[in-house]
Parts: C-alpha cells; sequence; structure tokens
C-alpha cells in the first residue's frame, strides 16, 4: 500500500529535503526542518501522488480518509488541541506545495476548525475574542473565495463574493469613521461574520459549513482542484512546469501572529535579495497573520536596523521591539542557510512570544544579486566554485548587460502595474500611443516608450526606436514579446491594468489618467510599470566584481567555446569586451546597406549581363575590404568566420512606389524598368527562394569578389605582421555538389590573391548546415568543409516548416495548447531539430573525424539550447554580443552537469 | 597493360554484347554480331576508356598508336586491301559508339583513306570513277565539317563550311540544269572535290589533308572530341547520361552502297516502330551511302511489300528488285530479333551484290507500339511476361492515355520544325501569340494553341485553356516545360526556329510564315510541329486489348497497391478505370471553391468569433457530405483517403483590387475592412504559414465540421448497404501532439454522428508525413497514426529549403552546372528525401510495425520514384489519374527487378 500522508513538526518528521517530488518543495522542507530541529508547527504532508491520482480520477485513494484521520491524531497530540474540539480546539492551515514554487498561483486557506461550535473555546483559550471573530472571517472569506467560487470553476474577478465581502468591510470602517482593519472592534467583526454568512446564502446559494471536518476536506479538495485551474496552468506554461507533477498539500498546526502585541508574523532572507549584500533582510507586522504581510494593507516594519536602513523605513525594527525573537530568528536563518547552501526566503510566525518557522525557501533574486550572493558564499566557504556557477540561472546575467532600474529607488517607488516580463532591462521614457508617434518624436530626440494594446508587424518601426514597449494584452508569445526578446529591449506584455486609449492619447491605471508624454518607467526584467521617472543603471558588467571573478571560474571549466555574432568592428570589440575568442558569424550583406554601398549592390542587381554585374561588384569591393580590415584588425588573430552573401536580391530593392520612384531617378532608369525588376525578384516564398549560396551559384562573381576583398584585406594585415585567421563559410548548402562549386570559386581566387600579395595565410572554407537535407547527407558535404556550423534559425524553419515571419499566427495557440512545450526559435528543440543537428555531427564526423561543427543561429545564446549544444559535441556557440556572458556560464554549467 | 582495341568481323570478333561499357553499344552490337555470324565490315572498336583518358589528359593512353597498327593490319587482311595502299586502297568509317544511344548527337567520319594517291587504286578496283569522286567530294564535306570546324569548337550554323559546300554543289546542279545529285558528272565531282579544297583553303586557312593516316587519327580525335561537344553534353543532361561514361570509337572498313545499281544501303526494323506490327519494316536507297537515307535527300523506297503498304510508297521495293538479297536480309533479321529478344534496327549495306550488316540496335518505339511489340513476342513464345513487362517504359503507356497525333498521318505530313518534347500527347489548334488572347479566343469556343518566345506565371491562365503550348526558347526545366508537366498538357519547348513577333502576331518558321488563326498540330510525346491539322486519336486504353493484357500482368507481379489522387467523383470513376485500388488523397479544398461554397467559405473566414465561424460552416457542410456521399458511391467500398483543410486561408480570397470590390460588395462589408483582413492574413512565406493542421488547431471547427460531413455520408450510405471505408488524413504535422489533437476530435466527431445514425462505420486516422520534423519523430506520431501518407511534394519543398513556385530561378542553373542531376520535384532525391522517407518508415513501424504507408506527392506517378517506393517498402502509391497505368506497371517492374 502506496504512504499517502508524510507527517512533519518537532521530533514527527517523517520525510527529508530529497522527497520535493513526492512532498513537494514546502512539504520536503517542513520536514526537512523538523530534522534539523528547526520550530515549525506540526503537520503533515499530503502527497503529490495523491494530486495526479486525483486529477485523473476525479476522487482520493481509497485509504486517505483513514490516514488523514490518523496522521491529524498525531498533530493533535504534539499541540496539546483537539481539531473540532469546543474546549481546546486547534486550527488547521491548508496549503498548496508544487515540486517547483508558483508564487501566488496557488491557495490557501488558514484558520480551518472554526465554526460556532469552537469559537468559544477559542476564545476562552486564546483570551482574545476580536482575535477569534477576525480569524473567523477571515476564515469565511477565504473559504468562500477559493473552496465555494474558485474551487466550483466560477471565476470570481470584480464581482466575486471576496470582493463584496471586502465592500461590506469598507461600509463598516466608513459608516464607523475607520481608517484600518485592525481598528473594528470585537462586534463589528461579529457582525461581519453574520453578514458575510447571509450574502454567501444570498449569492452562491450555500450554507457556510460549520462542521470542521467538512472544512478541512473541502478545503483540502480545493488546493487539489486549483492545481488544473486557469491561471496555475498558464503560469505553468510560462515557467515550464509540467502538468503531471501535481501539488501536494499541507495541511499544518495553525500558529497565529496576531494575538497581541507579543506576537507577530513575517518575511525575511537570509541576505539582501536586490543587491546580494550579506545582511539579514526582512520585514514584519506586529499583531497580524501572514497573509496581511502579503497582501500590503498594512505597511510592514523592517525586521532589523540593516533593513531598515536599505528600505529608508522608519518604523522600528523587530530587532529593537522584540530583540530576543529577532535572535533566535538570526541565528536560525544562519543555520538554514548554511544547511541549504542558498540564500533563504524565510516565512515566521511569533505566538505570544514563541518564534515558529513557516516556511524556508530558496530566495527569488535579481541578477546583479544572483551573482553576488555566488561569488560571496563560495568565497566564504560556504559553496564550491561550481556550486556557485550553478547557483546563477544564466539569463540573470542579461541583468548586467542592459540598464536595470535602481533596485534601491525601486524599492521606495509606487507600482503603477505589473505586466509580464518580456523584455530585459529597464527604460525610462516619455509614453506614446502610435508606433508613428514613437517615430517622430524620437527623431526629435526624445526618449520614448510605446504603449499599445497589442503590437503587430506594422508597429516595428516605432518599437524599434522605443526606450520600451509595453502592452495592455497578451502573453510572453505575443508579437511585441517575440520582438522585444529577439532584440533584448525591454518589454512588458499583458499589462491588463491598462485601459488605452488611442484617440484621446490617454491610458488609465486603477484611478490614475496619463497621457502622452507623460514619463514612465519599466522594469522589463520583472515586469513592473512605474509612473515616475526612476534613475537607470548602465549596463557596465566590467566594473562588477564578482561578475568578473564568476566568468574567470566559467571560462575555466566550459568546454565549448564562445564566439561571436558580429558584422561590424564596433560589435567585434564589443564582443571581445564581452568574452568572445572569436567571431563566428559575421554576415556580409549587412555591410551593403550603407548609403553609397546600397547604389551600388543596386548596380549589381539591375545590371543586364555579367560584365555589368562585375563593374559593379568591383566598386564595392573596396568598401567589403575596408570592412574586413577593420574586423579582422579588431579580432587580433582569433577566428572570423565570414558568412558570404546570404539574403535574397530583392531584399535590396525598394518596395513601395515613391522609394522606387526616387531609386529609379538615382539609377536613371524608368520606373517601369526598376518594378519589372521588383517583380521579376520577387518571390512567393523568399525563405525558400533564391538566396545563400544559390545566389553564388548562379552569379559566381559575388562570391568571387566577397573572396578577393577577403583575402586581400587577411594579406594587407599579414604583410603588416597582424595574424588574421578567415574562416568563409557558404551559407544554405544542401547539397555536396553547391558547395563543390562554392570552394573551388573559393580556393582560386584565395590562391590568386595570396601569389599577388607575395604572403601566405591560412584560411578556412566551411559551410552552414541549415538544410534539412544537408544534415542528412552531411558525410558527403564533409568531404568539401573545413567546418560546419548549425544554422538553427533556418534549420528550425525548414525542419518544422515554420516560418519566422508568420508563426505568430499560430505559435500563441500552439504554446496554449500545449502543442509544442517551448518556442522553437527560442529553445532548440531537441527531437526534431536537435536529431537533426546529431544526424549532421554523426555523419560529418564518419567522413571526418576532427571536423569542427559549431552553432550560430539565435539558439547559440539560449542557456537550454547551449546545454544541448555540449552534449551532442559541438565545440563552438556563436551569439550576438550580449548573449556572450551567459553563453560562457551556460557552457560551464553544462559542463559541470555532465561531470 | 590496358588493352584499349577489341576487333570484330567475321571470325575475328574479340568482344560480346556484355561488353557495352568498354566498347559502347555499337561496338558490343558488332562485337556479338561477329560471334554470330552476322555480315559485318570488319573493323576495331577503340574503347570508352580511352575517350575518359583523352578527356582528361588531352592525349593518348602511350600504347595507342602501335595497337591501332596492329588493328588495322588485321582489317586490311579480312578485306584484302590495304589502308592508303595506291593500288588496292582500303577505306574506313570512323564513327562514335557510346554506351547508351545518342541518335545524331555524335560524329561519323566516312571514306576515311581516299586521298589523290589512293584514287587512282579505288578507280581501278571499283571501276567507277564517278563513285571515287564523290566518296571524295563527300570524305572532304564530312572531315572539313567534323575535323575541321566543329572539333575545333567552331558552332557551323549557317555559314558553316559544310553549307559552303553544299551551295556549291546547289549552284552547279542550277548552272548545269540538274534536279538530284545523282546527276552530277564524273567532271562535276571532280572539280567540287578542288572547289571545296580551294575553299578550305580560303576559309578556314588549312588543307585538306593527303596522309591517310592523319585522316584517321583526326578522325578519331573529333569523334572523342564530340563527346563533350555542346550538343551532346545538353542531350546527356536531358536524357541522365553521365559524362563519364564516354564514347568508344569504331573504325570499321568501308563498304559501300553507291557502287551502281546492284549496290544499295538501307535502314530496317524488325517490327513496325510505330504501331508494333509484326511486320518486317524498313527503306533503303539503290546506289546510295547512308548518309543519304539519313539526310532525307532522296526519297527512300520501301523495303518490301508490306512497307509499301504501311507507308503508301509506290516505289519498286527492294523484295521485288533484289529479291535474293532480300530474303538472305529477311532471315538475318529473324536471327537478330530472336537472338536479341527485342525489336531492331537495322542498317545494311549491299555492295555489288553482297549483303554487309552495319548494324544493329534495339529499336526506339512509341508507346502503343512498345506495349504491342512486348505483348506480341510474349504471346509468340519468345520473351517472358516478366520480359514484357520490363520492356516497355513506363512513360510509353501515357501515349495511350492522351490524345495522340495518328501516327499514319504524321507519316506523309510534312514536318515544320522540331522542339524539345515537354508535355505529352498532342494537340491541334489555332495560333495565338498572348495569354489573354488564348482565353478570349478559348471562351469563343476555338481550340487555341498557345505560342511563345517563353512563358512566366502570368502566362498560366492562357496555357491552362489552350490545347497545347509551344515556345522558341527554354529547356526541359523551362517555365512552360515544367508548368505543362504539371498538368499532363501538350507541350513542345525550345522549338528555336520559330521566329516570333507578338507585334505583328506571326511567326515565321525556315522561309514560311504563319499568323495568328492559323492550324497547326503539335506532337508534344515527340516534339515535331506540323503545319497543317493531323488526326488525333482519342484516349481510349480501354480499346487497346494489348495494353489490357499487360496490365493484368502488372497487376499479376506488382507488390505496390496504386491508388489515386482524386477530388471529386468523375476523377474517382476515372481511376477506376485506370485500375486505382482506392483514393490516396482527395483535397478537399478543391471543394471549396464552387461559386455558391466560396461564399460560404468567405463568409467563415471574415466571421470574427467562433460562433459566426460555427454558422458559416454549418451551411458549408451540406455541400461537403454532397461530395463526399458522391466519391464514396463511385469508389464503392474501397479506401478513400480524405486529407482535412489544406491550404492558408488566404488562398480563398481575392487579391485584386477589383475582385475585392466586389467581393466586399456581395459580403456587405466595406472594401477596408477586406482589405485589412487579407492584410491580416497575408504572409511572408504562405508555404511555411498558417495551413494544414494548424487551421484544424486554432480552428477546431473546421475539422470538425469536415469530420462530420466525412461521417454523415458515410454512414448515410453505409445504412442503404453501399461499403464505405473512409481514412481521415491530417496535413502538415510535425509533431505527435498536433496529430493528437486532432486525432481527439477526428474520434470525438466521428463517434457521436455514428451513434446519431445507429451504425457503425469503420474508419481510419492518419496523417501526412510532408515535414521534415515529422519523418524524424515518426515513432511518437505514430502513436496516433493508423497510416502515413509521404507528402513528397512539401517533403522535397522542405528538405531542400525550395520553394516550388520560385525554384524556377535557379534550378536551371542548377540541372545544367550538375549541382542536381534531376529535378527533385520530378524524382524523388534519394539521398536527402528518400534518407528521411527511410528514418520516417524505420521508426514508424517501430512502434507499430503494420503500420500502413503510402506515398501521394506528384512523386507518387513518377517512375523512378516508384521504384524507389517499392525498395523502401511503402504499401501503395498514390498519383494522379492519369499516371495510375504508369505507376501500375512500374511497380511491377520494381518487384521484377528487386527479385
Amino acid at each position: 500500500m502506496k504512504k499517502n500522508i508524510y507527517l512533519f513538526g518537532p521530533g514527527m518528521g517523517e520525510g527529508n529535503a530529497g522527497m520535493k517530488e513526492l512532498l513537494g518543495g514546502k512539504g520536503a522542507n517542513l520536514a526537512e526542518m523538523s530534522n534539523l530541529g528547526i520550530p515549525v508547527p506540526p503537520g503533515f504532508t499530503i502527497t503529490t501522488e495523491v494530486c495526479t491520482y486525483y486529477v485523473q480520477h476525479r476522487k482520493y485513494p481509497s485509504d486517505l480518509g483513514n490516514e488523514v484521520e490518523q496522521a491529524l491524531k498525531r498533530v493533535e497530540k504534539a499541540m496539546g488541541a483537539k481539531f473540532g474540539d469546543p474546549e481546546s480546539p486547534l486550527l488547521l492551515s491548508v496549503r498548496s506545495g508544487a515540486r517547483a514554487s508558483m508564487p501566488g498561483m496557488m491557495e490557501t486557506i488558514l484558520n480551518v476548525g472554526i465554526t460556532e461550535e469552537t469559537i468559544p473555546g477559542l476564545i476562552k483559550k486564546s483570551g482574545n475574542e476580536r482575535f477569534v471573530y477576525d480569524a473567523y472571517r477571515r476564515l469565511i472569506m477565504m473559504y468562500s473565495d477559493v473552496v465555494l467560487e474558485k474551487a466550483q470553476g466560477i471565476d470570481p474577478e470584480e464581482h466575486g463574493i471576496r470582493k463584496q465581502f471586502e465592500r461590506e468591510i469598507e461600509e463598516t470602517k466608513k459608516r464607523k469613521g475607520l481608517k484600518d482593519d485592525t481598528e473594528l472592534s470585537t462586534e463589528d467583526l461579529r457582525q461581519l461574520c453574520q453578514t458575510f454568512k447571509a450574502k454567501l446564502k444570498e449569492v452562491l446559494k450555500v450554507d457556510f459549513p460549520g462542521d470542521p471536518t467538512e472544512q478541512l476536506w473541502e478545503s483540502i479538495r480545493a488546493v487539489f482542484k486549483s492545481w488544473m485551474g486557469k491561471r496555475a496552468i498558464s503560469y505553468r506554461n510560462i515557467e515550464d512546469i509540467p502538468d503531471d507533477w501535481g501539488t501536494a498539500v499541507n495541511v499544518q498546526a495553525m500558529v497565529f501572529g496576531n494575538m497581541g502585541e507579543n506576537s507577530a508574523t513575517g518575511v525575511a532572507f537570509t541576505r539582501d535579495p536586490a543587491t546580494g549584500d550579506k545582511i539579514f533582510y526582512g520585514e514584519f507586522l506586529p499583531n497580524a497573520q501572514g497573509e496581511d504581510v502579503v497582501a500590503g494593507i498594512r505597511t510592514p516594519q523592517p525586521l532589523n536596523e540593516a533593513t531598515k536602513a536599505v528600505l529608508a523605513n522608519e518604523l522600528s525594527s523587530m530587532e529593537e521591539t522584540m530583540p530576543q525573537i529577532y535572535e533566535e530568528l538570526n541565528s536560525l536563518q544562519k543555520k538554514l542557510e548554511t544547511h541549504y547552501r542558498d540564500m533563504q526566503d524565510i516565512e515566521f510566525t511569533v505566538q505570544e512570544g514563541k518564534l515558529f518557522i513557516l516556511q524556508t525557501r530558496t530566495g527569488k533574486r535579481g541578477g546583479a544579486a544572483a551573482i553576488k550572493i555566488a561569488v560571496d558564499m563560495c568565497e566564504e566557504g560556504l559553496i564550491s566554485q561550481k556550486e556557485a556557477l550553478l547557483q546563477v540561472k544564466p539569463e540573470q546575467i542579461s541583468d548586467l548587460l542592459h540598464p536595470m532600474v535602481s533596485p534601491k529607488a525601486e524599492r521606495t517607488a509606487t507600482k503603477l502595474a505589473d505586466g509580464l516580463p518580456a523584455g530585459p532591462g529597464g527604460a525610462v521614457g516619455q509614453i506614446v500611443f502610435t508606433a508613428d508617434d514613437a517615430e517622430t518624436q524620437s527623431k526629435e530626440g526624445k526618449k520614448v516608450i510605446l504603449v499599445r494594446a497589442e503590437t503587430s508587424p506594422e508597429d516595428v518601426h516605432g518599437m524599434h526606436v522605443a526606450e520600451g514597449v509595453l502592452t495592455s494584452t497578451g502573453g510572453i508569445t505575443s508579437h511585441a514579446a517575440l520582438v522585444a526578446r529577439g532584440w533584448g529591449k525591454c518589454c512588458i506584455v499583458g499589462c491588463s491594468a491598462l485601459n488605452i486609449d488611442v484617440s484621446t492619447r490617454t491610458v488609465k491605471v486603477g484611478g490614475k489618467t496619463l497621457k502622452e508624454g507623460d514619463w514612465i518607467t519599466l522594469n522589463g526584467t520583472k515586469g513592473t510599470v512605474y509612473a515616475e521617472t526612476l534613475p537607470l543603471f548602465p549596463a557596465d558588467p566590467e566594473k562588477n566584481l564578482s561578475y568578473k571573478k564568476l566568468m574567470i571560474w566559467a571560462d575555466e571549466i566550459r568546454g565549448l567555446k564562445v564566439r561571436a555574432n558580429a558584422d561590424t568592428s564596433e560589435d567585434a570589440k564589443l564582443s571581445r569586451k564581452f568574452g568572445a575568442v572569436g567571431i563566428g558569424l559575421c554576415r556580409t550583406e549587412h555591410m551593403f546597406f550603407g548609403p553609397e554601398r546600397i547604389k551600388l549592390v543596386r548596380e549589381m542587381i539591375l545590371a543586364d549581363n555579367k560584365e555589368m554585374r562585375q563593374k559593379a561588384l568591383g566598386k564595392l569591393l573596396p568598401y567589403q575590404k575596408e570592412d574586413f580590415i577593420m574586423i579582422f584588425r579588431a579580432m587580433n588573430g582569433m577566428p572570423v568566420t565570414i558568412r558570404t552573401l546570404d539574403p535574397p536580391l530583392h531584399e535590396f530593392l525598394p518596395h513601395n512606389k515613391s522609394a522606387q520612384a526616387e531609386m529609379a531617378k538615382q539609377m536613371r532608369i524608368s520606373p517601369e524598368a526598376l518594378r519589372e525588376k521588383v517583380e521579376l525578384l520577387s518571390e512567393v516564398n523568399p525563405m525558400l527562394g533564391h538566396r545563400g549560396c544559390r545566389l553564388g551559384i548562379t552569379y559566381p562573381e559575388i562570391t568571387e569578389m566577397q573572396v578577393q576583398a577577403i583575402m586581400e584585406a587577411a594579406c594587407e594585415l599579414t604583410k603588416k605582421g597582424i595574424k588574421v585567421l578567415p574562416e568563409i563559410m557558404i551559407p544554405l548548402v544542401g547539397t555536396k555538389e553547391e558547395l563543390h562549386n562554392q570552394r573551388e570559386i573559393v580556393v582560386r581566387i584565395a590562391e590568386v590573391t595570396k601569389k599577388k600579395y607575395g604572403v601566405d595565410v591560412n584560411y578556412l572554407i566551411g559551410t552552414m548546415i541549415e538544410i534539412p537535407r544537408a544534415a542528412v547527407v552531411a558525410d558527403e558535404i564533409a568531404e568539401f568543409a573545413d567546418f560546419f556550423s548549425f544554422g538553427t534559425n533556418d534549420l528550425t524553419q525548414l525542419t518544422f516548416g515554420y516560418s519566422r515571419d508568420d508563426v505568430v499566427k499560430f505559435l500563441p495557440d500552439y504554446l496554449e495548447n500545449k502543442i509544442l512545450a517551448n518556442d522553437p526559435f527560442q529553445t532548440i528543440d531537441r527531437k526534431g531539430v536537435g536529431e537533426l543537428m546529431k544526424i549532421g555531427i554523426q555523419r560529418g564526423r564518419l567522413k571526418k573525424p576532427n571536423l569542427k561543427i559549431g552553432i550560430c543561429g539565435e539558439h547559440g545564446g539560449d542557456p537550454k539550447s547551449i546545454a544541448f549544444c555540449h552534449q551532442i559535441g559541438i565545440d563552438y556557440v556563436s551569439c550576438s554580443t550580449y548573449r556572450i556572458p551567459i553563453a560562457r556560464l551556460t557552457a560551464a554549467q553544462a559542463n559541470i552537469n555532465s561531470q
């Protein structure tokens, strides 16, 4: 028979910290703390397996009733009270506890066990009638909300029973001229309990249960049901938590922080979660229950003098008001951090002078804090270098690479609204409501933030110039989120509190109305909006000593090399600053867009024959050569992988009429002739069209010019004694014949050029593997390749048959319906795309055992994808400049994890 | 040491028929005939390896000179004459002979060995001075043309030396009032020889060689060079012959058919190559050399009475004029056909009453003839059923499935011009020069043939309504050819003799001028154009007994099942007539285009919400249901695979302004709103966009409606006692989750519908495998699939990253540069696409060993692809109706070949 229940509490812990899967994070921690002698209120955990069973069968395992009864007896014994007993009634909390933390997503019911029958006993025992009626009205509120509404599938919203109850409290306070809930009298509270029960009968047509056992079982059921609730499901989608993990339920003896002035409740962190500073940091509320801290109705007081300083909170601290309790807590927090080897987030309650630890868990923290904590802990000897490296989430590093809202300023700022964090960093700017306004005003030198209900491809020009983007609808896969993430731009989406009216250029939030030109601040890493200008910290990781130490450790341990995708010498320089050991992708086409160059490119495209094309290309040559000289110089002997021309030629021609007319005039041809050419070059599916090496094969003179520019640049620098290592990469190869064809051109031009300069330059010739066929015939292709570089963007497009430009039409549905677990353009699809990569690597190395293999799609900067690259034997990842440090850390973690 | 030379001739054959690779087809045959005792003139074959060596090294193997000398001695001995000997000179022919027949592509030089010094001896020996000078002037003409011009890389064209020589002959004849070359006197010919030599000196600055050995060696070299000539290369591209096969050279004693009235030369077939009738069929010219027959200057005479009747040629036959020789020839032809077990094409010469067989090879034949010959030979006991099945090329069957130009009429018709055969069958119609004219005039009830320099996507509407298409430029991968082949429409491309002037609506061909409205006939199977209306045989294979027998044999032996791609009950009926055993692909979207339906489809697309969409779909339901009832009825219990909606929705909306305005009016919405919707639905890469099962997932109501229509139709018929076997196929699946999602919808609706009707209907649910990812994760997908069907069109697009709509931009270059050996949309790319298919089959059957697997891309009708499908274990191919018999035969051949 399966054990469905595990006890915890001083001297009675049945589980331990390793049983997270079965007991959930909270349950496992409570068990572990019991074992450690931490004063947790006793209770028991119903396992996650019961949840899964319940979700599948809509009923409980047959033995559960008995087990609960037995466990309850043990708890009753430990607390010296009895559940439902009129004399000395035990009260219970019923809380969810999933394997992964899902803060605020799951349900909790407190004070279970108060009934009209147990009230007198409770009053007698506590000597605090007001507290009892306060607890009762809280139970009625929570139970009605969670058990009687949400668990029945009713979405509470504005007209939910809880809101109605709250309005009753407000009315009572108004009527009596009170400001704070704590000012309500015992009679007020008793009256409210009666009013609530009547309301419940009226609105939901049910009685509040007078049977404590019914309260308990219905609360347990509600928690299990909340696992499949809408909010929980969407949170799991975001955080990648599988449905079948289920949640555990923790039933625990209640302890009360609201039993007078020698009671309190609070939350503490073993280090400052915003900065990582080694201070014991936290807040508490005297004479209050935990929900009061979370709800933010009363302003919490600082835990100690250190917190007081950080928060500039002048209220008296626990260190001052309850020094002994504080000392006990302080010594417990040190014990907990040392035990868990990580910064802890601790919930505690003081009941009439006695400290209880309700919960401890790994504390959430920002990027800078995470790095500082990891490095500090390592230097304190608490954790090893490897543990320090694993403690920082790679994405957290990006906090250091983007401007960040000052955490200090943020603590004291008033939040305007919350949304989903969709693009990292902070942004400060003036509100604009249309993409065109964004463009116009940014041209005038203004810093703007684009605020829209949602964005579409037509808004892209406005998004581009904006400091940040804020939308009221859409999730993390909405258009705005996808675009912003791609650019590394600060973005918050789905900020549903916003009520935008474009026609009047105003946005209402709560009671406030903001208009165009008003300043706001976005924290895109957290998803928070402020209606004021907060100071931003500029990105300068080099000044962060913890960061520098961590990256040195990472570089020492990682196996994968990290290169940059860089098209300019500026990018190249920055990439070296960020620790790249070479360029893995230099896109030559980006060099074609300068004003003087685009003219020559167009001349080349319009050429009627090879001679005219060659003439135009000849004029482009010096520009390209100069580009390469600059990049080679910047990389100073590190390998530079240069991809020959990739996009279809029509991308270089204007597509709207007026631009065409202008170009025709400039090129001295008729607009009709130009239009005809544009027409001729246009394609039904440009992604699958005349591009990549297909261009170099039909117009070999393009490849010839590019190779000449690369090799002349390389030869000139070599002559000057500067080391150069060009790696020429042919894009979009699907057959060995294509690579063979282009390789011959490269070799021919390279040899002629070297001879002309009279120097020797080592160079490699390789290919992108981005066409599914290339992966399948990689053995053939390897014959002509010195290296492979997986172009996972195109490989993903082709393996799935998804156009990256169009996928937004169905990707949100796919993610929501769990057709896809992730956006495959963000994280490599291991089963499909990854399988093709494995085939490509295996077959390529079958032919050439030492074939150098890299990846230069955007996945090269994605932690999960980098870990996969490490697993399958890739030599280097190449990613956009700002992802380099992230890739370095991920590569180190991948190596540690595979050891 | 490698043997470079193989002798042949009575009693001296060194090779045999099995040595085609080394000796070429002609050389191997000559050796084999020598062994059989066939009277071939003696000679020797220089191997194909020498050609390959020569092409690579631009010189001969070192021993070749000696070997030629030795072989020549043996030939001299056998003929009792000596090469270059003034008394009894031997003359030689030098001919190419590749492994595969390349008629008219390669070079031949006759009469090698005539010099001023050997002329007297020749005259003495032959007693025919006129013949000698005639032979000499022929040698000079051919040698100048082949050795001195073409082999030097000069493209002769209109101003070539040969043309100039021919003009000299014409002038002489004109001056002397002669009609025929044979009327030229000895003196005329001698004079012409002198004129030719002077002209040669004047134009090409060279002397005609007086050294017979120089003549021989230069002729051999010219043949080798011709292998890499432009014409030969382009022929090989078309016929898929590898360059490295090389050609052999056959040096053979000359025998003369022009040594007076008891000499002759001719060509014969062991059966009529046009009809397949079992008659000895051929033509001959008395007192002539072989080239006279080929050149068509003199009208050949019928070989026998049977030929006379067929050709309606009243000239006297060889059977009449040379009865003894004819009898010898007749008995030899029977021997040859029996020996080679196939219809033979025989070249022969009679030299002063003595018969020589110059060559025999498998005779080319039309489709109807091929089938008749194969079946007849089998029934005569000459070959087995399997041999008969292998003897017919699958493509030849299409001759019976398209209207064909009457072979009889074609024999007597005057050819206007030749082009490349690009679309099968015959077509008769009136010339039009633009696609718009084609459309207008065809609406007026005219049958038109679209004549263009080349076609582009803008011409498609005109091509569609035309009986046939004729272009003056472009090869077999030009736009016209690709489109016509796709439709099975009669088409001739690259007919370079045409000089088209669209402005005057005229086309000049040679001396003739045709104008709009003139009638022409195209034979698209052969590539021949006639300036007259020839009778067409309608396609009615059922009346062809040989065909019916052959197909019965094929069905008995084939392993692969053959199904039809059919979208209407008419197609379904026709497919059964052509022998399909089910429908492998029924595209439901084609049913959406009827005038009443498209309105409802558009209503569905414009719907703002699910309810409105469901309403529109509800109105579509009865139409779809009726379609399925008709198709199920037509197939009467055979399986019918129905694919749910596949194309993106924007395909159902009009894209030009006026059509949009009309639609907006009809749908009672503003044109702006419609334009906005079109805009919203438009995609950058529609091939990779919101289509296939992606539609069914975002709009489950579409799948629901389609399944309901299918199942209601199935249930109604089942109730009436008609057997129905629907197979519902989900398109564009890339993940198991997609198929799972759609499968649940199908099962749900199907079960509800069955219950509603109270009957049981067996149905299957399967998926297209057309996304590379689907092949890679086929094991996962198989879990939810009762069958797979490879959609090789899309699989090819995605595996290569080629858009079928755009590939024409580089495919011709790719084929020309041999980047690709074939158009992968015509023939499955075995290494890439085929490898993914193998992976898909292997993984799919790993999960479900008995998984039914088919293919329904257009490759399902391509013989090479069908053979591959057989090899990799596919269960059935599905192809367009007209390809069904071709597929049946190919399937049989594949099975025979794999035994």
